[in-house]
């Protein structure tokens, strides 16, 4: 049975017992799942129904504590239709229990006049943090990383630091890594509890930690961010404002998830789609319009010049209508060679592999290999146009096929440099931006060489 | 100064320490760096030279460890290169200093001959554990699992698992998650440090343990593993053989990376590109020239149906050669909203956002987001047509188009699926394949238009 399965079997265990008030049942189920799974049963439940109530009624068989992670859990908008219909007091309840990340998440998609609500009602301290945490752009390490950590005081001993960490421990998102700082509040250095069990006693903080600590500052791309972790294989990568103090950490499992959310985002802006907030299967039918419309359209009009190639050579196609056969053939081959080698250099600057500083070491490269592409296609696609028109034809259409693959997958790798070193994203060189790019001039590649060949 | 300039003054500075024999300089700035710092500098090095012997020279200014250490961080070919270099005696050296399932990969990088010779060289308890963790399948739980983890014994009682972490401590890859095993090396529980950490002396490890472990079978595919790891921020996920014997972890720091070569082996895909062994920058030629043909050629074949149906109305074509003019741009938009579908499939598919289920609520959606779609292009292509040939042509371009873009739409949508359902992989329906399928739709259903309403 799949996961899918089995949460589907606790979903209408738990709809059932809340149906039939058996609140007993429900509590005792619910306190063997995990957060995550109760989460997707719950998202699920409120799904179905379109409106809160019952899955409100269920969270309510859910410890406090228990029903603030499984909240973390839940796709955005979820959340906020779930704090929307919470009372005031019932949500700061939630918030409280909540890790800082989240709920500053969770604050900033509520509205206005909720947020201001919710601040009257909270301690000073509280407030100032939540304000604070909220206040990062969407996007950056203040955004994504968590104020529970584990902050030592420079000076302290081995057993007072252990003591230090024992007390901190049911709050802080990792204890596995503690962060040394000195008496303005700055990253002073590290030292992961591995290497304070092992260390002797009598030893000094100071004289045990790494005061080399890899670091970056709150308005740093996240995307950067999980880069770092990905690379120094951290537990938490510790997070400084402009005076180098610490004011967060961004651990492991939210690294993760950037990770996969932008992996998604260039995947689908590989394909002009925009940044989508949420899964394709909940985000809002005008949203998945516009962020489709915009570079469709445009891409309508750049289409055009292959129009316009083609109005140029009317005389010749008017006595050559067999050219027109091979037409979406050729340039369809040269969008597919050419959307793969922009294809490789995005994701290759993406991850770190390829710099422009490669550039004309790739272009080499590539020059071979969309050479071969083009010959092996040329190859493949001459008895047709011999079968069709003659060997004139053949020729034309094996040469228009070398040409364009050729051209097309130089155009491809190029672009996403270009665009890079214009201060655009290199992702721009989308495979449906490329394939038009080279449909123009595939077009006019193609009736050239017929023209100059056939003589018409 | 970016981090690519800062390696690059240390790999400068290095190689001049090395060609003056400073190696005092040498060692001291060696240091200060980190392993995957060391790792980029030491690549640098040998893909400059194309032979290993400074890069090994290099090497000898590092201790065992860290030498071992930047090694795991080298893509697989610079590590075979390098150890095929070192003699026997060395290699054993450093890969007794890896992790063990560093170790293992670079162990089957080896050639037969160099294996056989490295194995009679070792200890039987250490050469039965390398045999075994070589021969998981690559892709698998088994093969990215390391076998350096805490393991207690059931019947501990606090203070002895406390010692058995702090022996273990200097080997292990992670101290913060102990598995629990029993009598027969049986996954029985798992228990954080920091649980253990706040736990009263006196107890005992059975009854402070969690039971319910989230764990994985060695043969369960790593993009699973990634998966349950992101899904419950998991610091390692325990992994278990046929008869539930605790046998290696995954930690998080591999699920990251297997995150991350998976989000690339998918967008390679999505441009029906094979997965290539190694970074775009340094993957043989031939290589490259193998993953991106097949398909090619496959496509050119598929895109002579464009071809036959443009011969079926070859007729409707020689009276009304304007109509050439709007082919590549009506197929082209019809593929570009087609490969998007796809594409928010493909994606939607592989994060689990999206299930089989959800089929019949997605072709809903998508009727009406790309019946949007098409109308909007159809309304920014049709001024253009009565500008070409007058109000019918500008009619059949509209109407094709929005035809052409619902249908190319629902097509690209479908068509991971019908894939999935038939047990393919999904993203076998890449831009390139669905453009294909919709030039060849396109080209019938454009000039099925034309001819029914121009009548020619």
């Amino acid at each position: 049975m799949s996961l899918t399965d089995i949460l589907n079997t606790h979903r209408a265990t738990l709809c059932q017992a809340l149906a039939e008030e058996e609140s007993e049942r429900a509590t005792a189920l619910l306190s063997e799942l995990r957060s995550a799974d109760i989460a997707e049963i719950l998202g699920a439940v409120l799904s179905e129904d379109e409106e809160p109530s019952r899955t409100l009624a269920l969270m309510e068989y859910l410890p406090l504590e228990r029903r603030a992670s499984m909240l973390g859990h839940l796709p955005g908008d979820t959340q906020r239709v779930l704090a929307e219909a919470m009372s005031d007091e019932r949500l700061l309840l939630t918030l409280e229990e909540m890790g800082s990340d989240e709920r500053a998440d969770l604050f900033n998609l509520l509205d206005e006049d909720r947020r201001q609500s919710l601040l009257r009602r909270m301690a000073r301290r509280e407030r100032q943090e939540l304000k604070r945490l909220a206040s990062y752009e969407e996007g950056t390490a203040g955004a994504i990383m968590t104020t529970d950590y584990v902050a030592i005081p420079s000076g302290m001993t081995v057993p007072q630091a252990m003591m230090r960490v024992r007390q901190t421990a049911p709050d802080a998102e990792t204890v596995y890594q503690l962060y040394i700082i000195d008496g303005h509040g700055r990253l002073a250095g590290t030292l992961s509890l591995r290497q304070l069990m092992v260390a002797p006693p009598g030893e000094q903080i100071d004289e045990l930690m790494i005061r080399d600590v890899i670091h970056t500052s709150v308005d740093e791309a996240q995307e950067e961010v999980a880069r770092i972790v990905a690379r120094y294989d951290l537990l938490a990568l510790p997070v400084v404002d402009g005076d180098e103090r610490l004011v967060g950490i961004v651990t492991h499992d939210d690294a993760m998830d950037v990770v996969e959310s932008e992996a998604t985002e260039d995947i689908h802006k590989g394909m002009s789609i925009g940044t989508l907030e949420g899964g394709v299967s909940r985000v809002p039918l005008w949203s998945l319009y516009r962020k489709r419309v915009t570079w469709l359209v445009l891409l309508v009009f750049a289409n055009l010049f292959s129009g316009a190639g083609i109005a140029y050579f009317e005389e010749t196609i008017a006595a050559q209508v067999a050219l027109v056969f091979f037409l979406p053939l050729l340039i369809g081959s040269g969008g597919n060679a050419g959307a793969q080698a922009a294809t490789l250099m995005v994701r290759g600057m993406a991850t770190g592999d390829v710099g422009i500083k490669d550039w004309g070491k790739l272009m080499g490269r590539e020059m071979l290999v969309a050479g071969s592409l083009g010959l092996t296609m040329a190859l493949a696609v001459a008895p047709i146009g011999v079968m069709r028109g003659g060997e004139a034809l053949a020729l034309v259409v094996a040469m228009s096929m070398v040409t364009i693959v050729l051209f097309g997958s130089l155009l491809g790798m190029c672009l996403p440099f270009l665009l890079d070193h214009l201060g655009w994203d290199p992702a721009t060189a989308s495979a449906p931006l490329v394939t038009t790019l080279i449909d123009a001039s595939g077009v006019l590649i193609y009736f050239g060489i017929a023209t100059t060949i056939l003589g018409t």
